[in-house]
């Protein structure tokens, strides 16, 4: 039989990155194209010793069903974890327990767009986001980054053009795949704007516990005075990726639309997994946790940075993270970006192309994307020599 | 800041079971409302041992970003499995691991239907499954259960009637709510009815493992010679329904787009339990696993049919499920369910309103549904007895 699809998912690709793992079977090829945390910083020991006592003692509740909202304890303690780590979640909010970040951004666009809306996005963005809103049927529209954020006024003016849109998607803190911040008075002046026109936003903080230099910024949300932030962010980055725990903060309103969505959608998350992640978070010392992976990736980015700037041509620019797991490498303008990743195929080295996160999925690009937390350092060395060799010759 | 949200989600309400779930807060009401496996259901100290060794060899997989598809060697031992089971999975098949089957449905739903288009159910049907759909913009059709299916005939109408349906939603066997299974000659002419007017049909199988009384009778999967089946089933209800770990089996094509669709919704299912849930199935006895919990559920089923046969006054009619979690009761024609529910609750025992599981939401009910594999021997004897009085005041 012949299928007709739905209109939104007819047209939507596999993730492009997904597509170029599956070329990475090769193993002389070394991988810049990942996004996953560094297998170093899964708390193995603790996992497995919190596990066993979770079957000992909890099994007959971890293995049932439970709340589309979440674990309570867990909830609880990570409404606490946030208030104290980001000034997160005032009197009308609550907690949402997901599959993962990624369903938080997901329900967000299912409960604000009808098919043919708008979300605005920075642009280039998270492309597992911009996927999420097109397979609700929305839009993206992009408002182009800058070096410390999306301009405001392009913002509004975004706005302005688009009377469908609901939603604004941000990264506000290590951008993926810029690894941009943005500024806390750039910050000021989008909440202003996001009020004055009554459009939810939506802060993606996937990386925020994961900064390794320069001064901590407010977060959107705790910036917020008018209700109009939800935040999302999960465990993946410094407790297990695998795992799919996330979780989101936002107005009581928006937020209870979010659970009736995901009772339609997974009933509820792995129920024994964010036990572990209450007796983790509780009983260790996830400061002390996330200290170690904050200098491990210190170290790897710095390692990157250094290799980058002895093997890349002048004319390659490249962002300088304060945090998060990416470098955004930017050629010559009107670099053809295809024919430069098919040259570091070649030369046996992999990276993300910026086309792949452009929400106009047509636009063309002269960046890419590197990834330091995957690779050993050995592959950070040999890796950038490669792509050095690669830029070099696309260069000649 | 007042949120206006997507049409789709603004009319959906929260499921009438889990708002019910809350009022059992009251532990001296007996539940006959929820649909959860027994606990004794669940293995746990196989599922520990398990668990344990795979933190001891395989943590750093097991923790990592998996591959939306799912664990390969889980995705080939369920097909093995299936295929000898149930005679499931045909050359152009392909298996995609889900977080629990209501993923897999809602991800059927948003694969093939646009915001308007027509689902066609049995009626009344499995709630979680109708707000899936309506969650996608869809609208639910109903066909008539009749105690051995939905009336082909009755379906062909609705599909002439509907020139949006884009999709068939049937739970051939141990149907939720009504228990009742679907004959092979009523399966065979339904499937004759798609192929003639080209429509998929969702097969949802999560019961059929649990089969205690009566004779096999093939999956509509197994007959489907067209490709038009899209198969639905999950470890929820034999190894844990809290994992969240279920599976779709159907045509390439269409399990293509719910790989991408899944990609945006939480990129992989909990990889953890995929790796114990494959360890489980290749290393231990499922089949007697399996012929334990069929054991289990027949003595409670025989238990409560014949309580209900003591205690229920003539005029109350109810299924006789040859497998499943549900049987499903029926007062005489014209009585007011909501007053009939609120009764028994006064009498401390809790059913769901056949409203509930209606297609159309505004429709009457004079059924409500029962469970038998949550509640212990004891509260099936005292609950029925409950019931029965509430059953004989309110006919008075």
């Amino acid at each position: 039989m012949e299928f007709v699809f739905s209109d939104k998912l007819a047209a939507l690709k596999p993730s492009a990155i997904r597509e170029i793992f599956k070329s990475l079977a090769d193993p002389t090829i070394i991988s810049f194209a990942a996004g996953n945390p560094a297998a170093e910083s899964f708390p193995v020991a603790a996992l497995a010793a919190l596990s066993a006592d979770i079957f000992e003692k909890n099994a007959a509740t971890a293995l049932q069903y439970g709340m589309t909202e979440g674990y309570p304890p867990l909830r609880e303690a990570i409404a606490k974890r946030q208030r104290e780590v980001f000034g997160i979640g005032s009197e009308g909010d609550s907690t949402l327990i997901v599959s993962g970040g990624q369903q938080g951004i997901e329900l967000a666009c299912k409960a604000l767009c009808n098919e043919g809306d708008v979300v605005l996005c920075e642009n280039p963005s998270f492309i597992g986001a911009l996927n999420a809103f097109r397979s609700c049927g929305a839009r993206t529209v992009g408002v182009d980054m800058t070096a410390d954020g999306i301009d405001p006024d392009a913002l509004e003016q975004a706005i302005k053009e688009n009377p469908r849109a609901k939603l604004i998607y941000l990264i506000p803190t290590f951008q993926n795949p810029t690894g941009i911040t943005t500024s806390e008075a750039k910050r000021r002046k989008i909440l202003e704007i996001a009020a004055r026109y009554s459009l939810p936003i939506l802060e993606d903080n996937p990386y925020g516990e994961l900064r390794f230099a320069g001064e901590e910024i407010p977060t959107l949300k705790s910036l917020d005075t008018d209700g109009l932030v939800l935040y999302c962010s999960s465990f993946s980055k410094i407790l297990s990726a695998g795992m799919r725990v996330g979780f989101v903060i936002g107005p009581e309103a928006l937020v209870a639309k979010m659970v009736v969505a995901k009772q339609s959608e997974d009933v509820h998350t792995n129920l024994f997994f964010q036990m572990l992640c209450h007796r983790f978070v509780t009983e260790c010392d996830l400061d002390a946790h996330i200290r170690k992976i904050r200098a491990l990736y210190r170290r790897k980015c710095d390692l990157m940075l250094g290799e980058l700037e002895k093997n890349l041509p002048a004319a390659v620019t490249f962002t300088r993270p304060e945090g998060g797991l990416f470098i955004w490498c930017t050629l010559p303008e009107g670099a053809d970006m295809n024919a430069f990743v098919k040259r570091a195929i070649e030369k046996k080295v992999a990276v993300v192309p910026g086309t792949t996160f452009n929400c106009d999925t047509t636009a063309p690009s002269n960046s890419f994307r590197l990834n330091y937390s995957t690779p050993t350092d050995e592959q950070i060395i040999e890796g950038c020599r490669r792509l050095g060799e690669a830029a070099r010759e696309f260069l000649k």
